[in-house]
């Protein structure tokens, strides 16, 4: 199979993909997309709403809006209490969650079969008349600062948010998800409400389901709880375009950010822009971090977890956004190891560009990225999160085999051109923990 | 399918679990004991090897050594480098990982059909055939003291373990799995090499394995990876006797402890002896814990978090071994609302236990919990650790559709009275964070 391209025209498509399930897609007059994956033998299916809305949609002043809806959204509808939203998620006993990103923002359950239609019928209802009540929006607000709350007292999270504004800045992509304390207390009601009513429409809807299910009736029961909650979706329109993928401008945030915090360990993100979700280099960087930083044989475990025993967590990664991205070297050691714990890291990116990997490494990496992503789609959620990539970031549907193809066409040459690219970025380091800035002086450049 | 009682004499047994798939059990004449699970129409296998020690088996000075032996048996074998084995686990891109718990170590993969022989072979090499280098050793050390302070950096995890040790006082269940900083930097090789050598022979050993996987072929690779690292399989053993389920006397640790920390939320967990792994009580309380503290729609959620906004996380739960348990309430919140959350949580319990729950709580929680079973073992992880944890722990299998009937026959009565049961205990509060002691006085009995 190749790729499969996704028009935005209204459209029906239906192909096989790798372990010979069933996927179809339908682009609705109204504008709906849903698209599903029949495979065989499962007796579960997961279900996703998602829009392509995210955090860096947020105008300014606004900011955490994008993840209030989300919260909002539980807390009622026309027809629906929250207490009864609760329970018809609570009664059928799968997994049900929201996640708010940067770029989008989904809903999804993972149930029995049989119990599709209220997952589908309550998250419908919950996407199209959620009534936004001023005393539960009022409620909510401090749940949020909690939520904020709580991840800031998890060091890990707190380097990671800091990263991403240090190395893109003012870039929309550059600011954390969730808003701050000032933009929660702040934000109003008719904000989040406007937020709203403008990204929640049949174009901006990206249903995706894989598992036990059959399209036709996915279909049905989508139209009907669109429908029965007060879209109309008799009105024709085409999908939103997707996001543009071309690269922004990045005006580096900080060269150097120390967080003090008062804790054990020192976290440490160094590192610069990556690559953007649809590079077509990302295979490349697939070995790279695979190499560099994965797995129990990479070379930065191997260096400094098992050589030199300075850290119990280490490893790289890249972070692509449709028109930024992040690309970090991550460890979490004693402050007194922060300096030699940050020299090694850099050390072992210059040491690929210098003289590139081993053509053991290069295998080794490709064997394991091939067996990594054949287990992965054994998970219906993750060949859900596929089609809605698919249909929101890519445009196209890329199948298993074609991507471990793209993998192993990689060469030993691309790896090494790749890490001397990254080492050429305007570099950005970031440490949570008990250290001093001058500690990291000379890293910086 | 009635309950299914697992003899300790060499024995073969054979049946049919819920969903279709074969379960066989062999135990060896050498002690070893075989359980495979064939799920139809799977393509991966989960796989791990066991033993039943955990840090409570730990003598007095030793603290931490189990886990600290699960972190070498990576180090190197007589037949290979640490290094061979990330390689033999990276090449086959599937998950492989260890852990270290109160009552039990276990060594997992999950990897493609194909890979079985390679992770048995590996995981059986290094379960019989470590080194426990002294350079390795000195190597890991700070290692796993890099991995404590990551644990000493994350407030729910630290409230966890020090609720743990207030309910549980110096009952070995009571402490740390990790050991500490103290135990770890003064623990020897030879302490380590020596719990080694007492737990890790013939008749410690369960191998059990769930997904696209055959017996016959299972027992055949386990007993070759055994043998060619040295296991005298032919040696007659009766497997060990597994752990005696009854109840220790518990001495209560700590009426309250306050663990301050300069962070955003206060971490509390307040609780008691709970229930053991086999109480037969365990049915209820399933159902206490969804309606208490369980899903979106339980009173713990609706009241803390939905009507008042004082938290974002907050739930209950049980943690049962052989011979001690807790019981615990947990939220996270403001750490000026930490007297008024405290109080909301054991009201709740005190609702419960005054006028019992409803006919549609008990419903809802008994749909809830059938859906849950129902989807959890479409995993061959799940199905694998069901089969470690009936040979280990329970001494039988009990399916899929036995459980649910035995959370389905539970009665409004059991709850109530479960709810008076926990209420009548010793009370221990723990908190970490910006708080006083005086704050949670009041609470303590």
């Amino acid at each position: 199979m190749t790729e499969i391209i996704l028009p935005l025209e209204q459209s029906d498509l239906s192909f096989t993909a790798s372990g010979g399930s069933s996927v179809r897609r339908s682009v609705l007059p109204s504008g709906v997309r849903i698209l599903s994956e029949q495979v065989p033998a499962s007796q579960s299916v997961s279900v996703s709403f998602s829009v392509a809305v995210g955090s860096r949609d947020e105008t300014n002043n606004h900011f955490g809006s994008t993840h209030f809806l989300e919260h909002l959204l539980f807390k009622g509808t026309k027809k629906r209490t929250a207490m009864d939203i609760a329970v018809a998620f609570d009664s059928v006993g799968g997994s049900s969650n929201a996640s708010t990103g940067k770029e989008h923002t989904s809903y999804y359950a993972k149930v029995s079969h049989r119990a599709l239609p209220i997952a589908v019928e309550v998250i419908a209802d919950m996407l199209t008349s959620s009534l936004l009540d001023e005393t539960e929006f009022e409620n909510e607000r401090p749940v949020i600062l909690e939520e904020l709350a709580m991840n800031d007292d998890d060091p890990q999270d707190v380097v990671h948010e800091a990263f991403s504004t240090a190395v893109l800045g003012d870039h929309p992509l550059g600011r954390p998800i969730g808003g701050t304390i000032e933009t929660i207390s702040a934000v109003s009601r008719d904000a989040v409400w406007e937020h709203y009513q403008k990204n929640y429409r049949p174009q901006d809807l990206v249903v995706a389901a894989a598992g036990n299910v059959d399209h036709q009736e996915l279909i049905q029961l989508v139209e009907k709880g669109l429908s029965e909650a007060g879209w109309d979706l008799g009105l024709a329109a085409k999908p939103v375009p997707r996001r543009l993928l071309h690269p922004a401008k990045i005006n580096r945030g900080t060269k150097l950010a120390v967080i003090h915090r008062p804790i054990s360990q020192v976290n440490i993100l160094v590192g610069s822009e990556g690559l953007f979700v649809d590079d077509p280099r990302r295979y490349a960087m697939g070995v790279l971090n695979t190499v560099l930083g994965g797995g129990m044989s990479s070379r930065l475990f191997q260096e400094i977890r098992e050589r030199r025993g300075l850290a119990y967590s280490v490893y790289s990664f890249n972070q692509g956004y449709s028109d930024a991205s992040t690309f970090g070297l991550y460890a979490g050691c004693a402050p007194a190891k922060a300096e030699e714990v940050t020299a090694l890291m850099i050390q072992e990116l210059e040491k690929i560009a210098e003289t590139g990997i081993t053509v053991g490494e290069l295998s080794l990496a490709k064997g394991n990225i091939s067996g990594s992503l054949a287990l992965k789609f054994e998970s219906n959620q993750a060949r859900m999160s596929r089609l809605a990539s698919a249909e929101i970031v890519a445009g196209e549907f890329i199948d298993l085999d074609d991507t471990v193809a793209r993998f192993d066409s990689v060469e030993l040459s691309e790896v090494q051109q790749l890490a001397q690219d990254l080492l050429s970025k305007n570099r950005s380091i970031v440490a949570v923990g008990d250290v001093t800035e001058t500690m990291f002086d000379k890293f910086v450049n």
